[in-house]
């Protein structure tokens, strides 16, 4: 990437040689990416990250009928995108999911017609965790003829995407996710699927995704599938897990503490916890000064205060909840230092709270 | 850059201490971008480049009235953009050009009405360089409440922009014209004007354009403007004028060579000619071996063999043309190089069409 920081003038869409040698570059980085998520190159194109892969995925598909399906649970990028390029003539239908987030198959069916242009499923839930039915959807929609677009950038890096065996026909990836650049990320377009692009003016991504090409970010995605490929993944997945069990089960055993999502069916790397009574906030900021970055909220814009449409479509009785995930250089150590700060930093939280209630009442 | 590409895992969304300095980076890119081009910081929006910038416009103000004005000289990205996003009961209304390329201001002001949304105009032309008279765009434009939007894609890092006297309502710039990283752009916003958002569902941007911020290049863009602060962009503007002006002058000496666009009104830093009998492209390869990097066909997709659609609308008898731009490592040299290799490449192509001709007679 470096590299090609330093010799970015060469814009692969040029004819001279220069170009030529960016171009060569961008067509190895296509076909690491594609080879690491199970698709042909051609059905790579590269994008700024998942959210514009998103709104490409869903401006695309939303000419060709009149509704779009979304869940609840479905991330922002996903659900905004649908409410505002779904056709004018169209609605943006919302199918219901059970008390861990997942989406309700029966429901997807009853909802389906002919008119379904589009149902975007998550591969797994940004907050809670749940993996979704992914292959149930597929099989649905299918047989209504609507296509399926599956928004894989909270699951990319943690679970493994073989986008020919799934057989959607759109998935969103996002680089960094899997250790790779910000600013760069994937949508995945099955073979022979033709979509109106959302950026227009330009040849490049064959003519699918106008702009000059990010080559030095491109070339690091390139890099970052190099680096989880031959299992290694998997075995970050399988770290992950282990980590994520154990403050599952240490969770469990602090008074007025609630685990949320799939307790098997789960990315492997994220927790999300409900504690009565305090808010997740504050508990954030307790860990950030016992120096562990936790996080709160959904996944790309914590700073947003709203009680989480996710844990409300799940009928749970709490407004926010305390995300936690492990990253590919959590230690074991960090997992200690969690699980002996966690319920002090709650006790403490508590008995201020407890401090306030005596004082106003007395 | 490369620090920030090392330590990318601050999401400057976040709200823990890791993502707090990835964000007082962020702004403070912010603050130098915004400097340079004379805008307030939040008239800033960071995007993945003009590309980006120019579809965000048009979308945002697509949906306030009904019809779009472009001229048949606009970046494909700007005429595309324009054709996919105007309202459904809308048109996108073409205004004719003089000979030089530049915007008849009077077809303008016939095509204005209270039902115009948009007017877009470049700030010069990629392709014959020509300076648009956009101060007189913008009156003509507010006197009907139309919005108007520069794409100042072309011209950034070679003609200073200074966004609060310009006047405009949106300006499109990218960051790798300006020697700044590739993937990064920006969408400068008048104060006051609240446009919908391409991309949705993040709060970052002020909720204007989500998805995860891209702090590597952010932070060259900023580093980028400071470096052509301070006058610098207007001294290389002065070098590149005197290297275009001694190319001008040679071309036009030689036999069946014409250059096209405003000779005096141009952007500093490129010539466009039109070469009697001879196709741009055999040039270029010429040039090209004989390691001068030149250029044809529009900025960024030069693979188009398409007759330019700039010079039909100047009504220029010529289909296609050869651009040749310098750049800032251009020196006086490169210049000597060209004016030695530019007459024998093209007498060594129309000898090789001499001899085909006499071959296929005779």
């Amino acid at each position: 990437m470096i590299e090609w920081l330093r010799r970015q003038t060469g814009d692969p869409s040029r004819i001279h040689s220069e170009g030529m040698s960016a171009r060569v570059a961008v067509e190895d980085a296509r076909d690491r990416v594609a080879e690491f998520l199970g698709a042909r190159s051609r059905e790579v194109i590269f994008t700024s990250g998942a959210t514009e892969a998103i709104a490409a995925a869903t401006w695309g598909a939303a000419e060709r009928r009149r509704d779009i399906i979304v869940s609840p649970v479905e991330h922002s990028a996903v659900r905004e995108a649908s409410r505002e390029f779904v056709s004018p003539d169209g609605h943006v239908i919302e199918v219901s999911v059970d008390t861990h987030g997942r989406l309700d198959v029966d429901a997807l069916a009853a909802a389906l017609t002919d008119e379904t242009a589009l149902v975007h499923v998550q591969l797994g839930n940004h907050e809670v965790g749940t993996i979704q039915p992914v292959s149930s959807v597929i099989g649905l929609a299918q047989d209504h003829g609507a296509l399926v677009h599956v928004d894989a950038a909270q699951a990319n890096g943690h679970v493994p995407i073989d986008f020919g065996r799934l057989g959607a026909d759109l998935v969103s990836v996002s680089a960094h996710k899997f250790g790779g650049p910000p600013g760069i990320g994937a949508l995945l377009v099955r073979r022979g699927l033709r979509l109106r692009p959302l950026l227009l003016g330009g040849d490049q991504e064959r003519a699918r995704r106008a702009g000059f090409e990010n080559v030095p970010a491109i070339v690091g995605f390139g890099v970052a599938c190099d680096d989880l490929g031959d299992g290694r993944l998997e075995d970050e997945a399988d770290r992950a897990r282990i980590q994520t069990d154990r403050i599952l089960v240490a969770a469990q055993q602090i008074d007025g503490v609630h685990t949320y999502g799939d307790p098997v069916d789960r990315l492997p790397h994220l927790v999300c916890l409900g504690i009565d009574g305090i808010e997740p906030q504050a508990v954030l900021l307790g860990l950030d000064q016992a120096g562990i970055a936790a996080h709160s909220g959904s996944a790309c814009s914590s700073e947003s205060l709203e009680p989480s449409p996710v844990l409300e479509a799940m009928g749970v009785d709490a407004h926010r909840s305390l995300r936690l995930s492990t990253g590919w250089n959590t230690t074991e150590t960090d997992i200690d230092d969690l699980l002996d700060e966690l319920p002090e930093v709650i006790a403490r939280l508590r008995s201020l709270g407890q401090a306030r209630v005596t004082l106003e009442n007395g």
